[in-house]
């Protein structure tokens, strides 16, 4: 199967993040064959995609998601003690997996139509999410999460391996679902099962690690009266800070924990939205990419961030710096799209496969309408993007050479049956609600 | 003319913020006639419209903008110094009373697009402005600026005062354009003719006043360093710290600015975007309102904010209150909604006519889909409209019981002659700025 794709202005996201004003792009079977500027060559047999002068570009990465908890987007949020008058107790009863299918489902959908061509998960029935994901058709690294407060699906530590391993034994050598394996948070997995993780790790080099760390003050406060150390000290102490370690958060990080950041060579998922709407604070990102940390943009699940896309998340992202550094200048429009697709590739151990369009390459890629009123004039695309540019202004969307969206009709999933399964959830969560309610 | 409107959930937008999940609006000629809860009457002559369960709400008001500054639309965001290099050139070779045509039209396809019915605007050949605004069917409050930096429509300050009496002679009685003064800064328009703006008000009290009031640092030291005071002084010394004065930003207001601001009954455009963009700060929303001062949600010129509606200030402006409480707890949903309509409608003296749909109030509405797998499901309407809707949900738009957009095309402008026009000063632009950096 070959496809050419003409006519486009193409965003490669190679590494001086060029424009291609008038270029083109080869696709053979799942890579990337060949990107060109001005007119496409005649290539026989291949599907001509004329692109309108639309942008292509390299598909967006999400490195950090908890997608089944779409079914709590928005829900209780302005409600005294939402976390435990309501979340907990509904985790508790219903996320089971035909609940997390249907979370994850809606998720999926969602992403593909957003422009994310890979996420990175955690959340519990992993296994679940994963033949989810690899139905839809997305790339995914998808971790169990252990963790020690009685989660839905595991009763121990031990259970929680046993999810893991099972997670891995399905999808190991799977192109699209990494499995991975995800210790909650320091705070609440403690030292000695994180510990039991990093020894886990060492003998399973192939599956990513990724967790919650630094977000909020309780944890700073745990950490300290704990063990009388920073979060980023805890996972040092317990062998975690490691190459590769994919961290959601990081809001807490002060000079001396990036440079051992920097230091172990871990990455970053920043979820400005996410922090923001918990009035938690601003992760220092530039300072961290300064100090050489791959930094990608993420989401965090509805029930935090509300929508599983990036281009939601950008104009956040470069506010937030710039609030931040007191200025304009930090966080430049084309280190937000950077992040968004090369950076992101890198955080989650994946660069060499995706996050640019490039020969030998997956071919992940979006097709992006600048035809709107609200987007036009463009002078720089890179800004546009950042900060004139919505999820429904993207059309296509093509994962491994698989298109999964065209013309903004989702193809790997049905979308009435998707939306109607994940109301179904919604309804027993309202049920449960009205019953929490009436008992006061 | 009678339009029924049935199957919608209502949000009325009165005091209260109550959510009508099943309810009908009947408009007769300009006006709303009624609003009703259930199955809707039957009306004899009505034209029937089906929302099809979707949300019917008042139509948004942006009551601080630059319109015809969409035209300069993310040019040069991230070169250094672009002001001077770039748009005050620009400014002072191509804005014309063309350019301003373009610019406005093209702003008023945007607005309408995104659900915006009322909108303030201060710029220059504001006359202009006015007649687009007309044409295009939305209702303003529009502003001619008065400076004393040379701008590209008065050479004197007396020019400026004929610009505006010409504008108020053409627009006095209009029913949807509000012909409106606009000083431009204190440190811009100065001590002397912002008096002389004071004593021409009292002369002119249908003729509402807006500013640019207490944005930058550098402000800051103006009015230290030539008044001796803090800028709400200032405007306060000159006689223009009054009833219905419409201040846009207010980010350097400190407690005492807070009480003379209430005392004075001034109103706030709060601009989220335009000030995290530019690093600027954080204005103290909470505190305002909590004083009693309405403030509402507005988006600045798009050189600044790059976008004209609501909906993609609304997450920012939530979560800067958020981020300033270091808590989840300010700045519910529903009052982010309440500040987007009859809060805004408030801030521009306009509580009596729109902002919310009750009976006698002109019919200005918007419908808006929720159907997205982004926006599911819904607990609490206000969160999905604030942190999951984006404005290409839009689908209808009313004003003054005239249809400008049914679903999503908008009636009362050409769209490709609008943007035709507009691409045509940005090629100008284009040019310019190439032999601007040819020169070096």
């Amino acid at each position: 199967m070959s496809i050419l794709i003409t006519n486009a202005t193409v965003l490669p996201c190679t590494e001086d993040m060029p424009v291609v004003d008038k270029g083109w792009v080869h696709v053979e079977g799942e890579v990337i064959k060949a990107v060109g500027v001005g007119e496409a060559p005649a290539i026989v047999g291949a599907e001509i995609v004329d692109a309108g002068g639309d942008v292509v570009m390299s598909g967006m990465v999400n490195p950090h998601c908890h997608m089944a908890m779409t079914l709590f987007r928005g829900l209780g949020e302005d409600v005294d003690d939402r976390l435990y008058r309501y979340i907990l107790p509904l985790e508790r009863k219903f996320v089971r997996p035909e609940a997390v299918r249907a979370g994850t489902a809606l998720a999926a959908l969602e992403l593909i139509e957003g422009g994310v061509t890979t996420v990175a998960d955690m959340y519990y029935f992993e296994t679940e999410v994963a033949r989810v994901v690899a139905n839809a058709g997305i790339r995914g690294v998808l971790g169990q999460t252990i963790a020690d407060f009685d989660p839905p699906d595991h009763k121990s530590v031990d259970e929680g391996f046993a999810l893991t391993e099972q997670l891995v034994a399905e999808f190991a050598g799977h192109d699209r679902v990494i499995p991975s394996i995800a210790p909650h948070a320091p705070y609440s997995t403690g030292m000695t099962t994180m510990e039991r993780i990093a020894r886990w790790a060492d003998d399973h080099p192939d599956v990513p690690v990724q967790m919650h760390l630094a977000e909020s003050d309780a944890e700073m406060a745990w950490a300290e009266k704990t063990h009388g150390m920073r979060p980023i000290e805890v996972v040092e102490k317990a062998g975690l800070l490691r190459r590769g370690l994919i961290c959601a958060h990081c809001l807490h990080v002060d000079e001396t924990d990036i440079e051992r950041m920097a230091h172990a060579k871990v990455c970053v998922a920043h979820n400005a939205r996410s922090n923001g709407k918990a009035g938690r604070g601003i992760a220092p990102v530039e300072a961290m990419r300064k100090a050489g940390i791959p930094v990608g943009i993420s989401t965090d699940g509805a029930m935090s961030g509300n929508t599983l896309d990036l281009f939601s998340q950008f104009a956040p992202v470069s506010m937030f710096q710039k609030l931040l550094g007191h200025s304009r200048k930090p966080m430049a429009s084309v280190d937000v799209v950077r992040m968004a697709t090369r950076d992101g590739a890198k955080v989650l151990g994946l660069d060499a496969k995706v996050g640019s369009l490039e020969p030998g390459k997956q071919a992940d890629l979006i097709r992006v309408s600048l035809a709107s009123p609200r987007q036009q004039p463009v002078y720089d695309i890179y800004s546009t993007l950042v900060f004139a540019t919505l999820p429904t202004d993207v059309c296509d969307v093509m994962v491994g050479g698989d298109w999964l969206m065209r013309g903004r009709e989702v193809l790997s999933l049905e979308r009435k049956k998707v939306l109607r399964d994940a109301l179904q959830v919604a309804h027993s969560f309202k049920a449960e609600m009205a019953r929490i309610d009436a008992a006061g």
